[in-house]
């Protein structure tokens, strides 16, 4: 490392303890890993506890991994608001080891990007609000607002743990708002704020034919065929363009306002670049009359997941299969409600299955869209904080994909979250050589105590 | 064994001959066998040196496997036919090994049947030809007609050695006529000869979408998903009825005879215990105007046998697959061509492709249908044959399946197949506890040597 060395003292401060935490291969679906997810948890734990957090302590979760949440709370703001900050410690496995051009456990800041698992996923971000509030802490001897720390670790593997544990627990927890950063900025030096997520319909479908597989030498022609009745249930959700033939399907989608459609024409995208860097297909699909981050933000989609049946190995065996699935997956927008979506694929699927056949859909897991009202005091201090350091006006904009912990905090403790992410596009999160860019932690720990702050000025 | 104390002395011998056969794992496929394979190639050749056929020998073959081929012949009969005697002396693996009710390769007696790996297919219905010569040189110390063994060890792992042979050595084989049991009578006493083969292509698609597999947050709406092409490609293809979409498939297709419709009606079969017992599904599909029998005999037909793509592991992952394989075969009748079908096909597939994915039709393999000609001397006498030795008038019908060997030694040979099966249709082969019924053995020698003394009348 020499680049630290254009750091100031505080900055090289951050940058070792950021390291180190990295450093901590804190994996959450290897059960090797086991310890050192405590470990991680257990040094975000003291952390909190060097900045004055009180009542910090390791939750133990009733999950299936059963890693442990990290509280902590500091609640002497009197007639301030109470904000929830959420994260998580736990990272994805490093695989395939050798992409990455540094070890995946060693941080290594090149060109201004600190590069090891977890930089961006959530270290790196989590990181910023600890140190925010170790800033507050030191400069203040209090905090302008009240806070609660919950951070996870199992976001990596599906979050059980911290669900079971915030609808047991709402009053233990009550909060006016949640602060996340846990994903990007649109570009590079744009402060982004996003307000919507898809939600998700996640189902299995499964097709049985025939008893057992049978030779399709004696019985073509007359025994009915798992594989092609799936195809043919699979050809008809959706047309070729992308428009989903589910009756109903699109009844309570709302429509993107004006507004947000002449927002979102103005940001720095190019549908031609995104599809050759990106996507790497000879075109791009979907509906007809969107755009590109209309079609990926704030409409509606299905796409099959996974597919399999009959032989599948190298060459030929002329089995006709008794049983095919398809893993199928609709990405929902508000005002679509997960369960009147699934009864109604349900239904579709079902009447779709010819008589020699029978078919079963497997609801495997779904989340609510989300859309976050934009005039809330949380909001208004969050872009004013991120265009103060940023120095740019702050965008709103929506995401594709689909936070379960947000429609979680909204529904059971009715707190909004504000989703401030410090990423950026570029940062090959789940993927080898995940960095996140330095200043981005620096100006993320600025955003997040300017936050604060504002909150606390009512 | 008890039940052998009712066999006359001829009768336990060959019990015990056939039973030291059965013993040789000559398991084709497996590397551990490879040594047993041989064994069984040399137990045949012993046999065939021992009856009086001459110039016996194993043939060294350049297929990927590398079993011989055992060759002998006797060509004294001056003025006579020559008839090529093709069978096979390896087996299939005898998983799942726990399922049998004696050891694979510990022949068993129960009930009148010989239980063992290869009792029908077809070590079983090779013996009969073994034993039929045995005896035809013991009574008049020669041959009614002329005579060439060709038995591969191959048969079960694609047959390419043999094919090799075969196209190398045409003249070293020249025959008037083939003679091959490794079929089954159509029901447990009806004398039967099968004189159609359904023809093949076997293909595999592959649909590429984006250049990686994508999130379906992220990318949802924009990202072409192979999977879905995939299936709208494998959709097209047929109808739910069955009856295939490609252009022009049909073009050739000869219909059935009034004959064959009229001979097929009358046999001992019912479609509802076809579709309870053997395919256990609610309801038969296939072209409407045909009957069962029909469509699975003298029609063509079009199955996916093997479909995968994404993510199949339990519960969830939201990708967009950038890859999906069907792999799909159509079984072809006279006078479809494999070669116009798989061109026809391959259009037809690239025409169903979006302009955003790609596809490719591979070829994998193919075999010409075949109707064999029932008005030959070979075919007459083996009626005549079949008839009295098993007490009923033989019956003539189509195989749904394909043997490529039948159309090899018709192409390169010029000599027509006589396809004399003596299995039943309940011999489980390649299934746990294969068997084949001990009087059909001994009536398949009686029929062997009955055939042969009709050809050398004339």
């Amino acid at each position: 490392m020499t680049e630290d060395k254009m750091l100031n003292t505080e900055q090289q401060r951050y940058l070792e303890e950021l390291s180190d935490l990295l450093r901590i291969p804190s994996v959450s679906t290897l059960s090797q890993n086991r310890g050192d997810v405590r470990t991680a948890a257990h040094w975000v734990a003291d952390d909190l506890t060097r900045s004055g957090i009180e009542n910090v302590r390791l939750i133990e979760t009733e999950g299936p991994q059963g890693h442990p949440l990290v509280y902590g709370d500091w609640l002497h703001a009197e007639g301030q608001p109470t904000i929830l900050i959420y994260g998580h410690y736990d990272v994805q496995p490093p695989d395939p080891l050798n992409e990455w051009k540094t070890p995946p456990f060693e941080p290594s800041l090149r060109d201004g990007n600190l590069f090891a698992r977890g930089a961006a996923d959530d270290k790196g971000q989590l990181f910023c609000h600890l140190k925010s509030v170790e800033r507050l802490m030191k400069e203040d001897g209090k905090l302008p607002v009240n806070v609660r720390f919950l951070i996870e670790g199992e976001e990596e593997v599906g979050g059980e743990g911290i669900e079971y544990y915030v609808k047991k627990h709402p009053k233990e927890l009550a909060s006016d708002a949640v602060l996340i950063s846990d994903g990007h900025m649109f570009a590079d030096g744009l402060p982004t704020l996003d307000v919507g997520l898809r939600g998700m319909v996640y189902t299995e479908i499964t097709v049985r034919g025939a008893a057992h597989d049978l030779h399709s030498g004696l019985y073509g022609g007359v025994a009915p065929n798992a594989i092609n009745v799936l195809c043919y249930i699979v050809s008809k959700l959706k047309d070729l363009d992308g428009t989903i033939q589910v009756p109903g399907f699109y009844d309570d989608v709302a429509e993107v306002t004006a507004e947000e459609r002449s927002q979102w024409a103005k940001l720095p995208f190019n549908e031609d670049e995104m599809r050759e860097h990106e996507i790497g297909a000879k075109a791009l699909t979907g509906e007809p009359g969107y755009s590109a981050l209309e079609r990926t933000w704030a409409r509606p989609t299905l796409d099959a997941n996974g597919i399999i049946g009959g032989f599948t190995g190298e060459g030929a065996k002329t089995v006709i299969a008794a049983i095919a699935k398809c893993k199928v997956s609709m990405r929902l927008v508000p005002n679509q409600q997960p369960k009147k979506i699934e009864a109604a694929f349900r239904q579709y699927v079902e009447n779709l299955c010819p008589p020699y056949a029978e078919v079963n859909v497997e609801y495997i897991h779904g989340a609510d869209p989300v859309l976050l009202p934009t005039d809330t005091p949380f909001m208004k201090a969050a872009m004013e904080a991120l265009k103060e350091v940023f120095g740019k006006d702050t965008v709103l904009l929506r995401s594709g994909g689909s936070i379960p912990i947000v429609s979680l905090f909204d529904n059971v403790l009715n707190a909004p979250c504000v989703l401030m992410g410090f990423g950026l596009p570029d940062d090959n999160l789940h993927a080898p050589n995940e960095k996140m860019k330095l200043d981005n932690v620096f100006k993320g720990i600025d955003a997040s105590a300017r936050y604060l702050r504002l909150l606390g000025k009512d």
